[in-house]
């Protein structure tokens, strides 16, 4: 039975433009998760269309076809809420800047686009009170434009450091695992999709650049735009310059960088600023590796913060979208402040014997042979699988030896490990368990 | 000239409850900041009373007397926005029950009370339509509760792990960083201001399991309480426990742990529990250092997410309940949605030229007398100070020899770097400028 849909139910309708790698996973998810959006709203979240360029180009994600329309204006006057994911400057501008001005709320990832018109388009929406949002709009899927503009609302941000492409960490990550030349790193990422076959955008720091704009806008509650950022990116890294920065303890990043600074007058100001930069090896941002993103805030009463996850890929966007509807949408539907928290699932707590995990068992046992064969047995009995067992012997002053032995488990499940352990403390060749302690993030 | 004390700006009434380690930075920063958080908010926040215990006990920040009382009732009456930094169970419960009874806005960082009543005051604010804030109660100054209720609002999360007392992330790194028994590693923490004289709550878990209550309830739009949480401390990790680990690769880590999981029968349950855990060295989480917190966040479209910062102490606390603070404010006075964006500051863009950083420059150098001192000089002669300068002999085929200089320099300023380089270029021992880059995080 489908409690959800019944007429009772409110519901928003939202248009969705452009069908790409992230438009494709938004429609999936309004689709598949339709019932537990719905909970989460206090409304349904109806898909009325997806604008694309042309009916029947492949898609990642399998759709129904009645969704689709040429039609992007016609979708986007009749919405409650208009996603853009087209990209680009036009007719993404003008699509929204219509969203805007019939009062509909609209959630874009248009870095680019926010980056150049930014300014214009928050006053538009301002003067319409209309939400705009764009958490997807940089660093992915990692939350970090809601945090610098609700979180830190009451703090003074002094500096941004952010790895805020992808693409490029990628590549100055091989190059500083592998030795690599720029180069042949650049080709490796072309070759896993991380890189696209006309790079320019990312390894010039253009990309980088649009996103530094709007972290520094966020920072410094002042508008920044494309043309106030300094911007170099990695193409004249050389392998040599990874390996002089590795022996010195510096990592190389493509860092874009938001910072307030006093002029030569002692006056204010912010840099805005994209270039290769060497951070220490020791630095919280040093280990962001791969194609990861994160993003590193200094603020005066917080202190260092950081953000880290997925800058790209279209799953991950298709999150920071989703969150950007489903909080707007919840604010529409309650009007005045949104609930302090929702309480729409209905799972119940577990008791600790439920848990599956690993487990790492020290145990101290007499150096017999047959010790540990009769060990394996008692976790073989209790359904407990054993990953990995180590041992070392040690003499006793009495000539006897005992040994320590260390047992890694796979995933088993607390109860049954629970009664492997009483039944192998109880053997006579054991002296004591010494440790239990539980294995995560493996 | 005050632009802002005009008469025309609107007043939201703050009413401070408690005055220790958190609640004196707040005061302080509502009082010092006033001017910048009045232009976020479009409304003065005006302090109108700090209710305390005794009125004559020393306080960490000097404050005007007049502001004390120990009417809190009195206070609370008459608030727009009341801010309960007690902590503890009574007479916290009461005055937030009464604020939230004539419509005020709450802000806390009590997370025993929430732990334990939370999912009362969660519906009480519910049916009287004002906001229940507490960013504070979890992970000090990191906004972690924000992401996962709007951030991730559109996204299915699958588990969280967070190190999130940093008393026990400072013993437990102490004694993998020197080897130093618990006993040991508490008293130095407790010498430190970590660790408290009694310090059961944080050794024992106790502190991170309120924690986790309120982690796994956002998380998962379900009501849990302490009492499903699993919780066990830290006292019987000895050194031997923490050696074998990092033998093995491992870490031992304090995580409150908040995870979706199927029972016997299949069905879904959520397993909330604290307790010492081994994780790889090479998991973002190993990285947690001292009393730094962390939250590491698994969700169905977003991957694999982490937030990390200061966990404790009266200043970064602080950040968060003003960030509370500001963005409730910002809500009362605008009604409806809130806008995407303040651009109340007035700070002009620097160019690259007056940035100040350090910078590592590396040369290729005829290898002859004097041609450090000549390098030396001209930095000298622009002001840029020389940290570090290392350089290596190469012999090359004709039997001349050349030299790779690297010089890293103190923060300098962009211009008078530039004019160095270019000046060092042309000096008749220079090959070639082989790399100019900046170094940051140092």
């Amino acid at each position: 039975m489908n409690t959800f849909a019944t007429p009772a139910v409110p519901a928003l309708r939202v248009a969705l433009l452009g069908c790409g790698n992230v438009g494709s996973q938004v429609a999936r998810i309004l689709l598949e998760d339709a019932q537990s959006l719905q909970a989460r709203v206090g409304a349904r979240l109806e898909l009325t269309g997806i604008a694309v360029r042309t009916l029947d180009a492949p898609r990642d994600v399998d759709l129904p076809r009645e969704l689709f329309t040429l039609d992007a204006q016609a979708l986007v006057e009749d919405a409650d809420i208009v996603i853009e994911l087209m990209g680009g400057f036009e007719p993404a501008r003008t699509l929204i800047l219509r969203a805007i001005g019939h009062g509909a709320t609209v959630v874009t990832g248009n870095k680019a686009l926010l980056a150049q018109d930014g300014p214009a388009l928050y006053e538009k929406a301002d003067a319409a009170g209309v939400e705009l949002c764009y958490e997807a709009a940089v660093a992915g899927a990692i939350p970090i434009l809601r945090p610098i503009r609700d979180s830190l609302a009451g703090d003074r941000i002094t500096r941004v450091l952010g790895i805020v492409n992808g693409t490029t960490n990628y590549i100055l990550d091989q190059m500083d695992s592998t030795g690599a030349q720029f180069a042949d790193a650049l080709a490796a990422a072309q070759d896993l999709g991380y890189a696209e076959a006309d790079p320019t955008a990312d390894i010039e720091g253009h990309d980088a650049a649009s996103k530094a704009a709007i972290l520094a806008s966020l920072s410094f509650h002042t508008r920044f735009a494309l043309e106030n950022v300094h911007c170099e990116g990695i193409t004249s890294i050389t392998a040599q310059d990874i390996a002089a920065a590795r022996a010195d303890g510096y990592v190389i990043k493509l860092l874009a960088i938001a910072e307030l600074l006093q002029d030569q007058a002692g006056d204010d100001g912010v840099s805005v600023r994209v270039h290769p930069t060497l951070i220490p090896r020791t630095h919280p941002l040093a280990a962001v590796h791969g194609a990861f993103n994160a993003v590193f805030v200094e603020a005066e009463n917080a202190g260092e913060l950081m953000f880290y996850g997925q800058g790209a890929g279209g799953t991950p966007t298709a999150s920071a979208v989703l969150g950007d509807v489903v909080s707007a949408a919840r604010r529409l539907v309650l009007g005045g402040p949104g609930r302090t928290e929702t309480t729409t699932g209905h799972v119940p707590a577990l008791g600790i014997d439920t848990v599956s995990t690993s487990y790492c068992i020290g145990l101290k046992v007499k150096d017999q042979p047959g010790v540990l064969a009769r060990i394996a047995q008692i976790f073989s009995n209790n359904g407990v699988s054993i990953e990995t067992m180590s041992q070392q012997i040690n003499q006793t002053d009495d000539g006897s030896a005992t040994a320590d032995l260390r047992i890694v488990t796979h995933r088993a499940v607390e109860a049954s490990l629970d009664a492997t352990v009483k039944q192998v403390a109880d053997l006579d060749v054991i002296h004591s368990v010494t440790s239990v302690l539980r294995v995560e993030g493996v």
